[in-house]
C-alpha cells in the first residue's frame, strides 16, 4: 500500500520532505500540496504530475485521498492544522514545534487525547540519527554506568540579520532540549541561560553563543554551546559522562587529506548533510508506521514539552535567572511502553 | 513511472536487493522472481504480494510486464541472462561478476556492442559508497598532485570452510581491481600476488593474508592486503599517495565510547553494514536512470575488464609470476565521455 | 654551571622532582633535602650520594650549598619555606599551592616585590604541556578570531575516601584556573558551582561531578566539569571557541589497537603518564631560568589569583551562588612584557 | 657518576647530540670534540666551555678523560672509529650506519667478539620511540596473536638534489629494516624492490616513491613505501596485521583546530620534530648503561644485519630481481637473553 500525503507548507523544509517522498523513500506518495502562497504551492504543484493544488490546509486536510498529512508551515499555523487533522482521524506529522505556545499545545494534547490514540508525530530529527542512537544505546546498555552529566555544542555555521537570540533558544536548543529528554527518559526541571562575550560581528542585543544549562528532574545536568554564527561549519557535539565511561558524538566520517603540514576531514556545510539520513530514516519510519495504521517516535507529548522547554529558556534569558518547570500530569497514551 | 523488476537468484543477496527495491529505495517495484531453487523462489514470492513466479530466467526476461532485469544468480549463470535481457532490450543489474571467463565477458561485450546501446550495469558498489567517491574527488582535485601509488586492505572477519585463496582473488580482490580503475581512471597492466605466514587455523594451502600488487598502464602501484579470517570485523582501508598529499578513507564514524583505560569506536560486523548505504545510493542511481531510458555506473566493458585481473591474479597466485594484462581495445561504447 | 638543589617535602610529588632532577634533567643536581617527616628524609637521603639531610626546611634554605630551593611539603607550610627562600635571596620552585588563603598569598607578594624581583615559581605544569601550549598558540594566532567560550573537563579516575568535594576544588579545578588565565591572558571576575547527580558510590555530601563555571574578565566563559572517580582513566580535555573555528586537545597519542569489533586507543591511567613531560619541561625551563641569574614561568601572582579563584569556588560550592572575584591591584613586577 | 663523552663528527647529527647532551639529558658531559672539518669542530668547540678539540678520532678515543666515544662522523668513517673505540675498551655509540660495507660490518663484529663483550651501540632510535615500543608490546602480548605482515611508509618532505634513490634505500628503509627485525624477533630472508610512476620533480633515474618488500624468515611480509619527496610533512605510518587484530601509528598527538570547513591536525615538519623524543630516550639509556658499566639497545649485529638489508635492497633496486639474504651465524654476544 502506498500512503498518500498531502503537504501544507512548501518552503524550503517543504519542498525538501517533498523529494525525499517523491525520490527518496518507499511507500508514500505525494498527492496533494498546499502552502498560504499560493503562487509557490501551484509552482511546486506544477513539478510535480498528479498532484492537486489545495486552496487552504483545511481543504486539503479534508480531500479524501490524502490518507495523511505533513505540516511544514509558518510555526504559529501548526496548531490549526495539527488540530484539524486529528479531527479527520489522519495521522499528521509536524515539523517542530509543534505549536509555540503552552497553550497551543495543551489544546493538541487534550484533542489527540479525546481522540484516544496517537496521530501526532513531531520532526525531532535527530532521534533517528544514527549516531546519537548509538549514544543512547551505549547510555541504556550499563557498560558505563548511570549517567551523570552531558555536554552539548550546537553551532550553525552562520544565521539571517534578522536572527535573535530567542531565536537560538527556539530554534537551535530546543533540539538540545528533545535530545536530552529522549537520552534519558526525563523529563527538564529548570532552565538557565548564560551569556558571555559575544561574537564581535554580532547587532546589538544579539548574545552569541549562549550557554544553556538543563537540569533533568533525575539531576543529570546538560550544558549546552548555542553558537548560530560559528562560520567554520555545522558541527553538532555531544558527550554523556556516566559512572564509568563516557559516549561522544565522534567527527563525522569521510576520507582523511594530508597536505601541507596538516591532516584534515570535513566539518558538515550545514544541517542537511549533516542530519540528510536522519530525515530520511525518520520520515521512512513514519510512513511505515501509517501504512501499519498508526504513528511512532516523538509524540505530541514530546512536542509539549519541548516547547515548555523554549519558553522557560527564553525566561532564563531574559531574567538571568533559573527558570523551574512545571507541566501537567503525563496521560497515559504517552507513556514509554 | 514506476520501474517493474524481474529478479533472478533469490539468495542471500538477490533478497536483500529486493527488500531494498520494495522497502527502502524510490520507484522501482519487483514484479517477477526465480532461482534455480524454485521452493526458495516460491517463498520469497509468498511475502510479496502481486509478484509473479517465473519457472526459469529466460521467461521472467520475456515477460512483458518486467521492465528490467536484476541478476544475482550464481556467477556461472550470469552470462546467459545477461545475454537474454540485451537480447529482449531490456536494461539489466548484473551482480559481479559480469561472467567468470574472459570469453564469456566478450560475449556480452559483443552482443551489447551489437545492440549500440548500454543495457549492462556491474554492481560494483564501492563506486557509491561515500568514502571512495571523496577519495576520487580528492585525487581528481589537483590539490594533492597525480597520483603514485595505492595502499589497500581488505579484511573479511571469516569465511565458510569451503573458502579458498582463489576465492580471495575472485570475490574480494575484484573490488580493489575495479577501484583502482575507477579512481585512477586507467587499465591495468600487471598483476603480482605474494604470500607470506599464513593465519594458523587456515587449512593446508589456503594462504591468508594474501599480499596482491597491481601495476596500472600508467605506472601507478596498488598493493592490496587481502584478508579473509580478520577476526575482528569487516575493515576496507585505502589510502592513495599523491605527488603531494594524501588521502585515506578513515575509520567509520559512530560514537567513541571510553571506558576502562580505552577510548573506542566501532569497526563495523560485516560487509553489509559497511556498505549499505552504497548499495542503496547504487541502487537508486540504477533506478533513476532505468526510469530515463538508459543505464549508468559500472559497465560491461569493467566487468570484462574485471575478470581478466582477477584472472590474472589467479595465475599469479598459482605461478608466482608477474602476470602483464591483455585486452582488446576499448570500443568507443565504453569510452568515459 | 651545575643549579645545586634543596628539595623540601620528600612525599610522592617530592621524590618525583628528586627523580627528574637528578635523572632526566640537565644542569641540576640535588646536593640537601628536609621533610617533617625526618625519616623519611633520611631514606631519601641514603640513596642519594652526597645529599645533605637538613633537620628543617629553614636549615636547608640556610645551607650556602643550597642555591635554590624546590618546596613540596603541605600545602599550608608552604609560605614559610617561600618567605624564607625570599629572604636569603635564592630562588624558589613552590608546587602549587603557593600558599592556601589568599593572606598568606599576600604576605608572599608583599616580600616578592620588596626584594624587587621575581624569586618564586610556582607549579603549574600544564602550561608547559605541549598540547596547551600549542591550544595557546592557535587562540593568540589571529587564525581562528577572538576566544568566546571555552570548555574543560577534569576527570580523575578515582580518589581516596578521605577525599571532599572541597579538595576537588582546590587541588582539580585549581589547574583549570590557572589554565583559564594563561590561556586568555586575564583574571577570572566570577565562579559558580552546579552539583546535579552525584556518582552513586559517592559518600554522603560528596559531589562529584561538579560543574564550574568561570567567568573571565573580558566576558569569555569556562565551563568545567571536574570529575573525581571517573573510573575510565585520567582524562584531562578542553576546547576553545573563537570567533570563527575552535581549537580542542586531541586524545593522546599512541597505538590504535583493532580486535573484537573495535578501533581503541589508551586513555592515560594517572596524571603522571598525562603529564610526566610537561613536569620535565617545565622543571628544566626553571633550572635554565636559575642558572641565568632569574626565574620563569608561573609567578607568585599567579599562585595568589588560582587561590582566590579556588577560595571564590569553595564559597560558590557552599552557598550556590556566583562569586564575584575581588583582587589587589597587579603589580608592574607581574605584568607580562 | 657524570659520564665523559667524545663526540666525532660534528655536523648536523653531532651538534644535535652535543646540546642533548649538553643541555637536555642527565648524566654525561661533551668533553672533547673532533671533525674533518678542524675548522668547525673549533667552532664548536668555542660554544662549549671546558671541551677539548682534538686534530683526530684516533687522538680522541686515546683521550684518557674521554669515557665514552659518541661517533656521528660520514658513514665510511665510522668502521675506523668503532674499532679503535673496542680496541681502547671504551663504550661506543655509533650513528647508522654501523659501517656501509658488510665486510667493515664484519671486521667489527670479529673485534667485538675478541673483546668479549658488547661495546658497541647502533643508533637506531625508532626502538625508542613511544608509539613503536606500544606497537611491539602490543605485538608481544599475544592480544591480537602471531604477527603475518606490517605495512610501513616512510615519508620525508624534501631532499636536496644529490639524493638518489640509492640513498633512500640506505638513508631511509634502513629504518623500516631494523624496526622489522626488532618489531618480528627475527631476520630478514629476502628484500624485492618495486618502482612505478615517478614524481613528476625527480631527476632522470631517480625514483619515488619505492615499494620495498621485506620478507621475514619467520615468513611475515613487510611492505614499506619509501617516499623522500612527500612534501606534505614528515610522516611515518605502520600497522601491524596479527591473526586477530591489528595495531597501528597513530596520527601525532597535538590539538586539533577546526576552521574554514575542516578539523585539522598537525603533521611533522621533519624527522628532528617526530623522533625528538625517541632520541631523548635513546642516549639517556645509553648514558646510563654507560654508567652502569655496559651498553643496551641496538647491537653491532644490528647494524650488520641492517647493512644486509640495505645492500639487498640495493641489488634488488638496480636487478628488480628478489635478492635472498645470507648472513653468518649469530655469535652468541647478540642473542637475546
Amino acid at each position: 500500500m502506498t500512503v498518500r500525503i498531502g503537504v501544507i507548507g512548501v518552503g524550503m523544509i517543504g519542498q525538501d520532505h517533498i523529494r525525499r517522498l517523491s525520490h527518496v523513500l518507499s511507500g508514500a506518495r505525494v498527492v496533494a500540496v498546499t502552502d498560504v502562497d499560493l503562487d509557490r504551492a501551484q509552482t511546486v504543484a506544477d513539478d510535480l504530475p498528479g498532484v492537486r493544488l489545495h486552496q487552504s490546509g483545511q481543504d486539503l486536510i479534508a480531500d479524501p485521498d490524502v490518507d495523511a498529512v505533513v505540516v511544514t508551515s509558518w510555526g504559529p499555523t501548526h496548531e490549526e492544522y495539527v488540530l484539524a487533522s486529528i479531527a479527520a482521524g489522519k495521522q499528521v506529522f509536524c515539523e517542530k514545534p509543534l505549536a509555540p505556545t503552552r497553550e497551543a499545545c495543551e489544546r493538541i494534547l487534550d484533542a489527540e487525547l479525546a481522540a484516544g490514540r496517537r496521530l501526532v508525530m513531531v520532526g525531532f530529527m535527530r532521534r533517528y540519527d544514527a549516531q546519537y542512537r548509538s549514544m543512547k544505546a551505549a547510555v541504556t546498555s550499563g557498560d558505563i554506568g548511570a549517567p551523570l552529566l552531558m555536554h552539548a555544542a550546537h553551532r550553525n555555521p552562520s544565521v539571517p540579520d534578522f536572527f535573535t537570540s530567542d531565536m537560538t533558544i527556539s530554534d537551535s536548543t530546543v533540539h538540545d532540549i528533545d535530545v536530552a529528554r529522549w537520552m534519558f527518559d526525563d523529563e527538564l526541571a529548570a532552565v538557565t541561560v548564560f551569556t558571555g562575550r559575544t561574537r564581535s560581528n554580532a547587532a546589538e542585543g544579539f548574545h552569541d553563543p549562549l550557554l544553556v544549562l538543563l537540569e533533568m528532574a533525575n539531576g543529570v545536568l546538560v550544558d549546552v554551546e548555542a553558537s548560530v554564527n560559528a562560520a567554520y561549519g555545522y558541527d553538532i557535539r555531544g558527550e554523556v559522562v556516566c559512572e564509568t565511561g563516557t559516549v561522544e558524538l565522534s567527527e563525522s566520517a569521510g576520507t582523511i587529506v594530508k597536505r601541507a603540514g596538516a591532516h584534515a576531514g570535513r566539518v558538515p556545510v550545514d544541517w542537511r548533510e549533516r542530519f540528510v539520513r536522519a530525515f530520511d530514516t525518520e520520515f521512512q519510519a513514519w510512513i511505515d508506521a501509517v501504512a501499519a495504521g498508526g504513528t511512532t517516535g516523538p509524540s505530541a507529548w514530546d512536542g509539549y514539552a519541548a516547547t515548555i522547554g523554549t519558553d522557560a529558556g527564553l525566561e532564563a534569558l531574559r531574567t538571568r535567572q533559573r527558570v523551574p518547570i512545571t507541566m501537567r500530569e503525563r496521560p497515559d497514551l504517552y507513556k514509554v511502553s
